[in-house]
């Protein structure tokens, strides 16, 4: 079970991670998901409780399903 | 890729079918997270657009991973 504090910094991970990946800065990040570039800032250092409309944007601006930006890099996932 | 729009209906659906497995009313899951019931009823109908840390209030009440709230069915079926 993951707590709601740690969920935001898992998200924020993610984001860096992938924005890295791309090769892209915050600022176009920012651009390329219609958001500020300070708020991409906040995000990633998990100082903001993103709302899911958000998250799709920054998804889609990183070319990435939504699910990937809230798994644990290792086995976060229980069974079922 | 999924529109901003469609991932609100696509998490309300996912949290209306979970519930139901659990055959637990929204006043049972608004209680077991900590949320109102009336909220519970806006998020399943996708009136509002959550945040993160309400999304994992919720998946944690309804023992899921958050990722499952926000993952289109692969198998075409939903509960009812």
């Amino acid at each position: 079970m993951i707590s709601e504090h740690d969920i935001l910094n898992l998200f924020g991970e993610n984001v860096r991670k992938y924005r890295r990946l791309l090769n892209i800065s915050q600022e176009e990040l920012a651009h390329r998901a219609d958001l500020h570039r300070t708020y991409i800032g906040m995000i990633e250092r998990a100082e903001k409780n993103i709302t899911l409309v958000n998250m799709q944007k920054i998804a889609n601006a990183l070319e990435v399903n939504i699910e990937d930006l809230i798994k644990a890099s290792n086995h976060g996932k229980k069974a079922n």
